[in-house]
């Protein structure tokens, strides 16, 4: 059996694939698919290793009609940055949905689960976030802080941002790399309150433990996504919030009721909805989104197993015919 | 970032890892750490690929003590042999336990885990088969018929070999590979009955969802091992046979009663003894292995992560200051 696996390191995969429309809407293809029913996707792998003050996740989907599944490895391990290495990395492995033969192992070091989560934000805000936005805020300081905000700006193309975070001057570095990389006004402020008063998009994208968005700061017209929580015991939005919005969304109802912001409102005993509008289902139309301008929208986004499968045979699909990277034969 | 990811093909591995006792010691060694209670391994993750008569499971465990941890993918797509392609695949990816960096890349198509596989057979027949096996017994004529009768022999150098199969041609196959690669006696029989009371030491390697051994047969002086279940509906022994026998073994617990014999006899209400005995208690001695030369023992094996872990470990040990395989930076 001659089997050819291409292998793809990091700097080879920025060279095809960014965080672009044509990636907004692959990933948009994934979670209409999820709402179609015939998706399988079990549950994240995720195992800790506490004396190395990491943890590491697996993920995968099977989409009808894709030609191949990712299974995604993403190991995050807190104390790199101490030794000069970041702490999130990884890699995707293509198989054939066929005959499970690998077709492609992508050394991504997290660069694709980056794009594709970013892209998750940006197909929120273009089927909950109000149809004007002026102004866009971001809690949170890191590389999603900047990747939601250009996200966001390839669909609601607002002409100011606002970024808080607790480290004043990483608010600041981050403002600053967002005036240059979307060409907006960009400022930081030192209240979290003053950014969702001002702002119609909201984009949480921290690790937070405890709410950094209070229920009593939502306002007619605001559209909040919250990002950051992909694990059982982060919570970025007050309970209260998701039960006072007119409508709340998870990207998959049966992960953000354990690891997203559903966790908490559901533990607090306010959440009775039962099982919540889905992404996918506002995409498809089986649900209904915004109603009105001055509605509250709330996405709980989490992260699924569909969008990696998606991204990494796009990535495939624009390989394809092509020489890049290293090909093995197995 | 520069990080040296190695990356080995099947025929490059088979190079440099072989089934014999050095592989045996190593798999020993991740049943005992399972015995010590600080390994961390995950349950199996398992997809379902209906559409295409596949599966795929992931496994991992990480043991402390280890410089690296692996993630082992093994997709199994049964039409594959009508396309003329094996229906096992799958690679490992080991990872260090400090960063989470990825370290290597094993393409091996499924080869680590046979050779890891049989090689718990070997361990469990070298703590629970009686002192002298003269006769060793196969259920099965795959290729784990034929790797477990080459681990037994490793630790109960048996003088003759007995083969049954549902298919008698592919037994004969079989018996003709055992008696050319170990220069033993062997032979088929027609009834597995007859394989049972002329063993000291059988091995059920078979896929089958109804027993193929059954309980009457057990005899003074008989260890069992089962390895062929693996999944939820599997089933190889005889319920009773497990509370018939002086001594049943799992080589985890947590998967035996989901996936291997014990589940049967949990579901037959046959079971009441609770949390059983498992293989890395009695290596440690932490349980009596067999106390007597007539007694009756089973081990269960499900596979486990901790072997994926010890196996993808001894292989980078091996691999340590030389240039096998390609190194990509990523």
């Amino acid at each position: 059996m001659a089997n050819d696996i291409r292998i793809m390191t990091e700097a080879e995969l920025r060279e095809v694939v960014a965080l672009d429309l044509e990636t907004v809407d692959v990933i948009e293809s994934a979670f209409a698919a999820l709402a179609g029913g015939e998706v399988v996707m079990p549950p994240i792998l995720s195992m800790d290793l506490p004396a190395a003050n990491g943890e590491v996740d697996v993920k995968t989907a099977y989409i009808p009609g894709f030609e191949g599944f990712a299974i995604k490895v993403s190991p995050g391990f807190f104390d790199n940055p101490k030794l000069g290495l970041p702490s999130l990395n990884g890699l995707m492995i293509l198989f054939s949905a066929q005959t499970g033969l690998v077709k492609a192992l992508f050394l991504d070091n997290g660069y694709l689960t980056d794009i594709r989560t970013a892209a998750a934000g940006a197909v929120a805000a273009r089927h909950l976030a109000p149809e004007v936005v002026t102004t866009a805020g971001v809690i949170g300081t890191g590389v999603q802080a900047r990747l939601q905000m250009q996200a966001a700006h390839l669909v609601r193309p607002f002409e100011r941002v606002i970024v808080w975070g607790r480290d004043e001057q990483k608010a600041a570095e981050c403002a600053k790399d967002l005036k240059n990389s979307l060409g907006v006004e960009a400022e930081i402020v030192s209240d979290p309150a003053q950014l969702v008063a001002e702002s119609q998009l909201v984009v949480t994208t921290t690790p937070a433990k405890e709410p950094v968005l209070k229920a009593e700061w939502l306002h007619p017209g605001l559209h909040v996504t919250a990002m950051g929580s992909d694990q059982e015991g982060k919570n970025e939005v007050e309970a209260k919030a998701l039960v006072a919005a007119d409508l709340y969304v998870a990207d998959r109802g049966s992960q953000t009721e354990k690891l997203g912001e559903l966790r908490s409102a559901i533990a607090a005993g306010l959440w009775t909805g039962g099982a919540p509008v889905e992404l996918g289902d506002v995409i498809t139309k089986k649900s209904a989104g915004r109603k009105a301008a001055e509605d509250v929208t709330i996405a709980d986004l989490t992260g699924t197993g569909a969008q990696d499968t998606a991204i990494a045979s796009h990535v495939a699909a624009k390989l394809a015919g092509g020489d890049a990277g290293t090909v093995i034969k197995s």
